[in-house]
């Protein structure tokens, strides 16, 4: 049977479960096709949507099979979760995302478990305007929880992980992912820190170090704990799961986990209209016979056209 | 004497080459204080202004100590040369970075070098928005030449060196640099490669991959020279002066340069205009009784909200 393609149609399917509805939606709001406005109007809601846990750290710290094992354990629960992996893309590294992805295929027969990934490529409003809809539409699905995985730790992932309402930021032993993620101000972003493969020498270090620079940081609602994983045999995925429960419960509790959400949809506002204006100007490819032309030729300088362009802005 | 205040006369002894108008001029356009947009407009022209070195690179690659090294190199042929080092700050790296900044000072007592640092702090349209202010400025003030540095190779570096003429990317021996610009993008953006700390081990073998993966990348116009150096010793920084330089012919020959020239007046327009909306959305603090309100308690979606503050996009 074919997919409807009016957006109403296609947002109750959407909302009653329908896994292929739910992967032609998210195509259709990934890329901005027509009917997305609608899909995403359809798709929100006062409700707050499922919990999103957001998965971050430097390149090579093990974020995907970590994910993969999370996944698995909460499934034990019987808890129905969806994966976004966002991509930033890179001729050069599409080889290495694309293995990482078929490494989650193990999920691939339940049911209970959908996977996606986005990526970064064409998306002139910017990836994490693009993952924001997403999320949008995955949060109708009827999902009991969200994780959302990024590669690297550049600006737009950490925009990505932090509008999640739990923030799990993946370092392994040495310095140098710290280093990364610091650079980011994903260390700032983190409410869980995982020193994965905590196997290798120096793991110790690196907590007692990431314990140091909390201390530093002075007092606050909610310590990030420091947890110790070795994700490629499962071991401390448990504390990992039940400190992801815990870090919930203190949203709820504190009233947190409310700011969260208005925070996330007020983003959205600002990524949604930087999004349009983007789109206004033609993107990067336009040819300019009128205001852009006349910057390019230096007749007009960019602050000037931008005044003319949103008067009073 | 105490500097004017108003625009058109400060705009005046910046073009002069008066450096203390510079530094207050670029204080004005870097937090938008009252009158930066007569600033700009006034700084802005159909000129081309001088060529922008951009350089990039992983932190601790040593970036700082062969900008430093360039710009002594350089001072050699009496070019004037301002420095723009873009530091997207961290409570937790502020240290380092200051002590960036003071190792530059050895050019402080030569009028010729003029070095300033721009910080993400408090720039609500992105740092990328600030350094290109901040550019459009110093570019009046009559220097031979603009090198920006960042720190990291996070996206808005990659984008605030990818505004530049020539774009030199800083690696160290082994991947680990490598992996991290590849993620920005950083990679491509590259105009000139160095190998720093080439007297480390596994040098040769970074240059030989940096080749394979150029050739990997097919035909172009101007493929990127991959320069050794050791910029704490001072060892191949007349090369890299020299392949700069012969960027820089290539440009002009090609016709390549005025392309980046329109190129960088337009990305400008688009971070002027995404400034504008984040600040008549009164940024993140707004308490939001109006349309952001609503779009917080969840009722509004936020993509209908952008189509209502922006009709039409």
């Amino acid at each position: 049977m074919s997919l409807p393609t009016d957006p109403s149609t296609l947002a109750g399917l959407v909302v009653s479960g329908d896994r292929r509805a739910l992967a032609r939606a998210l195509s259709i709001v990934e890329d901005r096709r027509p009917g997305d406005r609608e899909l995403l109007t359809l798709c929100s809601g006062p409700a707050p949507g499922p919990p999103i846990v957001g998965i971050s750290g430097a390149p090579g710290a093990g974020k995907s099979t970590l994910t993969d094992r999370l996944v698995a354990e909460r499934r034990r629960s019987g808890a129905s979760i969806a994966v976004l992996a966002v991509d930033p893309a890179s001729p050069f590294t599409g080889g290495a995302i694309l293995g990482d992805r078929i490494r989650m295929q193990e999920h691939a027969g339940d049911p209970g478990v959908f996977i996606r990934s986005a990526s970064s490529r064409g998306h002139l409003g910017g990836l994490t305007a693009a993952a924001g809809r997403m999320l949008a539409v995955i949060g109708a699905a009827g999902f009991d929880e969200v994780i959302v995985e990024t590669v690297g730790v550049g600006q737009s992932e950490v925009e990505v992980v932090d509008a999640a309402d739990t923030t799990v930021v993946v370092l392994t032993p040495g310095w140098g992912d710290a280093v990364q993620a610091n650079k980011a101000g994903l260390l700032e972003a983190a409410d869980v820190f995982v020193v994965n493969k905590a196997d290798r020498a120096g793991a110790d270090e690196t907590v007692r170090h990431l314990h140091q620079m909390l201390d530093l940081g002075g007092e606050r609602r909610w310590r990030p704990p420091i947890l110790s994983t070795v994700a490629t045999t499962g071991g401390g995925i448990d504390e990992l799961s039940e400190a992801v429960a815990r870090h919930r419960r203190y949203l709820a509790d504190s009233g947190e986990g409310e700011d969260r959400r208005r925070l996330r949809r007020r983003r959205q506002v600002h990524l949604a209209l930087h999004e349009a204006l983007v789109s206004r100007l033609g993107g990067e490819t336009d040819t300019g016979d009128g205001l852009l032309g006349a910057v390019e030729r230096g007749e007009i300088d960019p602050w000037t056209a931008a005044a003319r362009l949103l008067p009073g802005g």
